[in-house]
């Protein structure tokens, strides 16, 4: 193929030059102003930057589309993006299409995230990063980036033929500025330039960082492909697909990888093709490398538009300003995206999916309610992002189990003991601001014990509001669980060590979910001790039940909530036992995977789990207690809510009008059989966690 | 006085009629673009705004320092200046000056505020708004900013003689845009010019409103002086004192008061004066007043600079737009201010008192020492915002004394109980985000018990690094005690109701302070139980002791944190009796508010109480138990740091490197005294909160 492609490129490359020489002549005065903008040689580089009138390109016109692109892999450049993208909606003035090229786990966390994000004017396109992968993976490769960063070279094939334009970034970039700032220098491009790139702030491409260094061809310094301006017309005309393969294949005769991958081959072209590129002003990727010569560039802050983190050691990079940079960067980790919901209301857009009935039911909400917080919060959709850390989901097993909860900062030190109680797969999901992400994200990196596990799976739910939303943060984890199994639980509890194994033999054994409808009930005990020798086996729980270490959960002030679960008989089972719901039941359960899910109505303290319990008796799940199963309620201070519910006669009030408004929908799916429920809910609601 | 100051007053607009024509004709051109870029009444408001090249003012000269404005008084506004702070910070590209006139209150709180912040290239300068009151008072005001919103008409003569320009601001104003576009606008006075304004986005001064509405006269619609552009040597030139004293005493003859405050008298000014105002573009100070006409302005979002919540309903203003405006306000309302530390690096300015020493100090630290997180956490200057919410001092009163305790988000729900349990004064510190900073203040105003309070003081201190640091916080809380005597709690303790009474009687009784140099140890008792009767009395106490369900306080896992108070002395003692300090006592005092400070070395979990009563056995203070007093300690779940501590020996090594350098500060100011303690400070730390 070699030596039938090459003539071929040499002679689209003739032809460029003469296009180009044509628009020099036809396009003299435009060019001269592109060159100034670019600065020459002898010029200090502060001359780039002031945005005087003469190189100042007019900004796109009003509300025009601006489509950009970027490859993203795995959980933690999934993050990345997620603080670029929040960098570009901060100062963004236009709609918004972004093109997400995606292997399966970032196209699960990007999809949901995007979808409850639900930023106006802001359409978002998935690709299968799979599906280019047999495209670019004949090039050797040595730079961390891997196979993904090679995939900047198929886009103009990959994107829809009708899209023109698009800006492609890297995930490891952020704002300072508009992007149509960056899509208005388009407009400088001669007719036969096809990409914007600036130079490499480093000397890499010279060859001369280290003896025997020899990188791949390129002009001068090179360019970075960190951010670059696509015309995907041109290069699409211009044979692209042929071109950057035939210059890869040669190159690679004489090297033996691509060290910088696609970078590499974008310098090689441009090499061999100079007319292609138009040089963008290099405050558009200030590239923040060990050893970048950014200073030159970056003479004033006023002129930073993009940073560019293009360093292996991103954050932790050793540079003059970099405490400058680094806080510019916090700024978007830590900003709370649901503040970029903003209108864009100078564009008229379309409305993402469900936004406007969502509108419209929250313009009904009379806020004079005394339960309007509720009802607010019941319909809030919070921004969710699911496997927020590396995550292996686990192999299929038949009988596999995993334990969901959630929880908020404030129950973060239960983690490790819950992993040293719990071997198996967890599915939990916290409640947190996006600062109070980035916090879980060190807690975790800095717990050996959390670091380890591979298994357990985050789900970080954005606050927003004013209650714990606590049964839609349930739903989110039960949602995420992979096993065929799901031990609810909640996150102030340590299971018994051995439950998980003996969770999956009971299962199997009692057939549950094949030909058994059923929930097993973990029963529940507590300690009042802050350290205390948890039991190994049944024999010395029920010797600390009777010395008075331990209780039955909730014997104090709420025994009804577990008295179905008969701990007497429990003592003495040696199989597993049926019991009947009763008012106020709220034990822990094992059930498949597919069983009701909690009502989101119940926001705030009380009834979340009873009401599950009460739609899993609706629906005729046996209750089926475990005679060696237990777990243990750990001590904690009284949650705001339960602080609140106490206080608060209206508190309460509101949650029997929730309570009323379950079991009218309750009677409307089960009928007459929902009358059972009726005394249970019209009692008023113990002043203990439900 | 009216009869002679008229004449003059027409003879100074004569004269700056006469200037006015004189520089129309040498600089019509300025002129003519300077009345493109305001619009003609003809014209759409879009055309306001497109900032193209014509109307475009050229930048202010690089790192040229401008100076803005600001009159401030009590703690809401000083919260409100602080976001609009944020808001210009986060924009800004060059030096500022700050000159806030402030009362009292706002003084002590923005000095601390700003002194603490440490922004490299801010300079801060106090005005007295007492001094100026007398230049104000006089004038009969109707509006809700007071006496402090009139205080903008002497800022001519308040500001110092050499300052030439200023960009006055009121405290409701959200920057959108860097401020030195606003200073950009100066280069459009004409010679005589004097105040640029931004017309009124309201029909308030047409007088249609209402029926018999007579509003101050006016040009039109009337200027808005929440964004004033300052010619103060212009002002001062044309004798601005005696011109704004004339136009408010004659109105003043036929009108009863001011609407609008200093508003209504700039207008009446203008009015008789037109040539000394500059119209401003709208996008300066777009107003989100109830039925305002803002939306004409802001035709695009691109082009909002300035946003004025001047509604008294502030963010609850209703506005088809406001949840754009809102969310823009939150993001600088809960935006991380350590982040506006960043280096303004293209303009060398002078560092912040003390930052170069602590750049220094923290240049030298070892990034690969383990105890890293330690020695930067120490070094950590947290912003400090004392005061946060209204608070009335206590009168003064000589045997008084106020609970001093630290918290953070999670121990909030303590506070009602405190409340109930301490009817004195109380000086908390809190370490919380700004985003928890406004959770905290939706706390407050939502609990009846808490915003009764106006003699609890809470002083925020703002998160960094991730180390608790649990003695800078209780040196804050100390510092701002405002009675003679302190008592040194802690957040999860309530105690007896009793108790401020009974403290005060004693430290009148013992002559605490005056002839008696001693520390008053209140006993200290724990239940383990989420819901327990709180005992009443001494008897009843010890009825409960006795029952097994209140202990002394950590009986069961570090009992030598308390032994040396004796319990079994305190039960049958009638009067207060000495106890002597043994190693790792760390009981709950009562101590003169000059008290020794705590170390502030100890951060996280560790050796923080401990030593500071080291510090006070070493400088001879008596330990006095009161047989009367006691406070419990609540349940709740084990701290972060005390689970670090836990699990890390690195955590434990390090405490114990921390523990061998304040023995040797001991011994530098104690000498051979401080071998005493030698011993304590060898063993081992327990496991148990210190």
């Amino acid at each position: 193929m070699l030596p039938r492609g090459r003539p071929r490129a040499l002679g689209a490359a003739a032809l460029l030059l003469l296009l180009l020489l044509l628009g020099f002549l036809l396009f003299d005065g435009r060019l001269r102003r592109a060159a100034a903008l670019d600065g020459d040689p002898g010029a200090g580089p502060g001359d780039h930057n002031r945005s005087d009138c003469g190189p100042q390109p007019p900004p796109p016109p009003k509300c025009e589309l601006l489509h950009v692109a970027i490859v993203c892999a795995g959980h933690n450049s999934s993050r990345d993006v997620i603080t670029l993208v929040k960098s570009m909606l901060f100062y963004r003035k236009n709609p918004l299409h972004l093109h997400l090229v995606t292997d399966a786990v970032a196209r699960n966390i990007l999809e949901t995230l995007f979808h409850t994000w639900m930023v106006p004017a802001v359409r978002v396109s998935f690709y299968h990063a799979d599906q280019l992968k047999p495209q670019v993976s004949w090039i050797p490769n040595k730079h961390y980036s891997g196979l993904y960063g090679l995939m900047k070279l198929v886009l103009p094939s990959a994107l829809p033929a009708e899209l023109a334009r698009v800006i492609v970034l890297d995930t490891d970039v952020t704002f300072a500025s508009d992007i149509s700032e960056l899509w208005a220098l388009f407009a400088h491009f001669s007719d036969t330039q096809a990409i914007g790139l600036v130079e490499n702030q480093s000397d890499w491409y010279l060859g001369n960082l280290w003896k025997n260094h020899r990188p791949w061809p390129a002009l001068g310094r090179g360019f970075n492909t960190g951010v670059i301006l696509l015309r995907l017309d041109r290069l699409r005309q211009a044979g692209w697909e042929q071109m950057w393969r035939l210059t890869a294949r040669r190159e690679l005769l004489s090297l033996p990888a691509t060290s910088l991958a696609d970078q590499d081959i974008f310098n090689a072209v441009i090499k061999e093709h100079p007319g292609l590129v138009q040089r963008l002003p290099c405050v558009w990727n200030v590239q923040l490398s060990d050893h970048t010569l950014a200073e030159r560039c970056y003479s004033e802050a006023s002129d930073l538009k993009v940073i560019h983190w293009n360093s292996p050691k991103k954050l932790r990079v050793k540079n003059k300003h970099v405490e400058f940079f680094r806080n510019f960067y916090l700024t978007f980790l830590e900003y709370d995206g649901n503040l970029l919901r903003r209108e864009l209301f100078v564009c008229p857009s379309q409305p993402p999916p469900g936004a406007e009935q969502l509108q419209q039911a929250l313009a009904q909400l009379d806020e004079e309610d005394p339960c309007f917080e509720f009802r607010q919060q019941q319909l809030t959709v919070h921004r969710v992002h699911v496997t927020f850390l590396p995550h292996e989901p686990p192999p299929p097993r038949p009988h596999d189990v995993t334990l969901v909860a959630q929880l908020s900062m404030d129950r973060l030190q239960m983690l490790e003991a819950l992993c040293r109680h719990w071997p198996g797969p967890m599915s939990l999901a916290l409640y947190l601001t996006d600062a109070e992400a980035q916090q879980f994200l060190h807690f975790v990196e800095a717990s050996p014990v959390l670091a380890a596990r591979q298994d357990v799976a985050y789900h970080v739910v954005y606050r927003e509001g004013p209650l714990y939303p606590v049964n839609q943060l349930r739903n989110v984890a039960l949602a995420q669980a992979l096993t065929p199994y799901v031990f609810l639980s909640d996150i102030d509890f340590l299971p018994a060590y051995s439950l998980y194994d003996y969770l999956r033999a009971s299962i199997e054994q009692l057939g549950l979910g094949s030909w058994r409808k059923a929930a097993l009930v973990v029963p529940a005990f507590e300690t009042l001790r802050y350290r205390f020798s948890f039991p190994h086996s049944k024999v010395e729980l029920l010797a600390l039940l009777d010395a008075g270490t331990l209780y039955t959960f909730r014997y104090h002030e709420w025994p009804r909530g577990h008295a179905p679960t008969d701990y007497a008989r429990w003592r003495e089972a040696q199989a597993p036992y049926r019991v009947q719901w009763a008012a106020d039941y709220e034990p822990y359960v094992v059930v498949p995977r597919d069983c009701p899910r909690y009502d989101p109505r119940f926001v705030g303290f009380g009834w979340n789990k009873v009401a599950h319990i009460v739609e899993l008796d609706a629906q005729e799940y046996e209750l089926l207690v475990l005679p060696e199963a237990f777990t243990i309620h750990l001590p904690h201070a009284p949650s705001l809510d339960i602080s609140r519910f106490r206080s608060s006669p209206t508190y309460r009030d509101c949650l029997q009008a929730l309570k009323d408004e379950f079991h009218q929908d309750l009677s409307r799916h089960h009928g007459a059989a929902a009358l059972k429920y009726l005394p249970a809910l019209q009692q008023p609601q113990s002043p203990a966690r439900g």
